[in-house]
């Protein structure tokens, strides 16, 4: 039992804080204890009156479009610290945030730290193989520009990220690459293979994703700007999918009773591969549960990241990784002979 | 009219030789001369009695598990260095191969050169956009560490094969990147974006693979590890999707009826994203048309690619490019003030 609320960023995301203040009324009426952080003027007109749902008040906000670590140094009342302080004051479980990555990354690191051992967090988060298994992708653009030995470490957090979260017991860890021949790879994938080699993970070498999305892996380790490109052509790709198949149905009247018979099937379809139900992303590493949930989630998005954050913290998951992944580190430099 | 044959490369690709042998026979009942370059031997059973399908034996062939650089550089009398050379002493109009990109990539530089002022030769492919468009992706695996020289260089031709390729009067031009506000994207693309803002081309600026996608812009810019890792994604969340969507379906009956009047709006939608109806990549930059297949094409997505460069040397296109590119090239030069 856990009693103390999710700390919702209410000023971040392209639709806050409207759909954010739902989200969280919904979390609040399925008995996820939710606080508010942000703009008390702005947020307390949209809370329906009997809705128990506190604010702290934040007197400034990021902007999409402001330098993120600067932003957040500067800005010390933003709601994105005040929410994270929260939590390292104890007052809060876990912070939800659908703002800038780059600012809830900056921010964290401020008001939480990081793991011992970690150099850099991670964003996280999973994706659907055609298989019906899940891949765990890492980083998703927290680090656009990576050392070898920051990919290292993303190794060691997915595998406990996946042990944890997918409950699987030997997860298989990919490197993403071009190739998986001999000789493919850029020089960062080059350079990072025999780092990973060492990990005390089950390391299966370089990994193209049209394999890993197949089923080839369990975990999937990159920059963030590659992973980022990748998830965002991925989520594209189903909306491209669903829009050619449309056209296509639309051509010939049998067709079209046709899609009225598969309305609940596309339905469905939507439900499964919809953005807004992945429910965020965690950001690990750090010392706190932090779910990161798209810019543009609606309220239901909204909803299914304080649910995540909820489930994270019931579950212990932070914990669970700061341990693992201190381990594992630890065990690493043990055996690294350097 | 032309009447120098496409030179196939029949050795390279994970079906080769017998689905290359059999595109190459629907080319030629197409009326598109083909000469098979490849081990004679294996090649001769494979021909129908009384096909018009001449043979150059080449007795060396590149496998994909080998690198690719060394492979060419020491094997002379390779199926893709002979099919290359058949290009450059006049004998074929073209070349089109399946097998290792980073091979036909080598090659090509060995047999038929750059053209002027190219520093990189690029593989470049247009993928389809939500809003009915195409958007011109390159490089997509030839050069999977780049400058950003190179990168700059990747706009012009990019620019050059959309108007002449896709025929539109202005196409705009991005840069991939992990997001479109000010501090987002990676080292490489802060560094590049002063030199493609001095292009004379129409540079739009970063841009996420999403808004790509969704009819943000008509070329693409990326390295070919980033772009290798985009066009996979696409290719397997393709895949994805009509599975999911499948399974759906198959829960209920009514549903399964639905879907059988849908046959034909499946079969066309498959056929518009189907890997093989692309029918291959171009490799520009160099002094000749070069056409690359997927490694997978089966006997379809040969004769497409084989349709492709018939349809490119028919439209004088490499001519095209090598002097537009030259040209732009040259007034950049001339405007560069360093």
């Amino acid at each position: 039992m856990h009693s103390k609320p999710v700390a919702l960023d209410a000023m971040g995301g392209d639709y806050a804080p409207s759909a954010l203040v739902v989200g969280a009324c919904r979390a609040v009426r399925d008995g996820i204890p939710v606080v508010l952080v942000g703009d008390e003027a702005k947020l307390r007109p949209l809370i329906p009156s009997g809705m128990d749902l506190p604010i702290v008040h934040a007197s400034e906000s990021v902007g999409m479009d402001e330098s993120p670590a600067s932003a957040v140094r500067t800005k010390k009342d933003a709601s994105i610290r005040v929410a994270l302080r929260e939590v390292a004051e104890e007052r809060a479980s876990s912070v939800v945030s659908c703002g800038n990555t780059g600012a809830v990354m900056a921010a964290s690191l401020m008001e939480l730290g990081r793991i011992d051992g970690v150099e850099r967090p991670a964003v996280v988060t999973t994706v659907p193989r055609t298989d019906g298994g899940q891949v765990v992708i890492l980083d998703l653009g927290a680090n656009v520009d990576c050392k070898s030995s920051h990919l290292g470490q993303f190794g060691v957090m997915g595998q406990v990220f996946a042990h944890h979260v997918l409950g699987l017991e030997n997860p298989r860890v990919g490197l993403l690459s071009n190739g998986e021949e001999e000789g493919k790879g850029n020089e960062q994938v080059r350079a990072t293979l025999p780092l990973l080699e060492r990990m005390p993970i089950n390391f299966i070498g370089p990994i193209e994703p049209t394999h890993a999305l197949h089923g080839g892996c369990e975990v999937l380790v990159c920059d963030g700007f590659v992973g980022n490109v990748m998830l965002k052509s991925v989520e594209a790709t189903i909306e491209i999918a669903g829009k050619l198949l449309k056209e296509e149905i639309r051509r010939r009247p049998s067709a079209k009773f046709g899609a009225w018979l598969l309305t609940g099937a596309f339905k469905r379809y939507r439900k499964r591969t919809s953005a807004n139900a992945i429910g965020g992303a965690y950001l690990v590493g750090v010392n706190g549960t932090v779910v990161v949930g798209h810019g543009r989630s609606d309220s239901r998005a909204v909803y299914a990241a304080i649910s995540t954050a909820h489930t994270a913290v019931s579950e212990q998951l932070t914990s669970h990784i700061g341990t693992a992944v201190s381990t594992a580190l630890a065990q690493t430099e043990q055996e690294d002979p350097s």
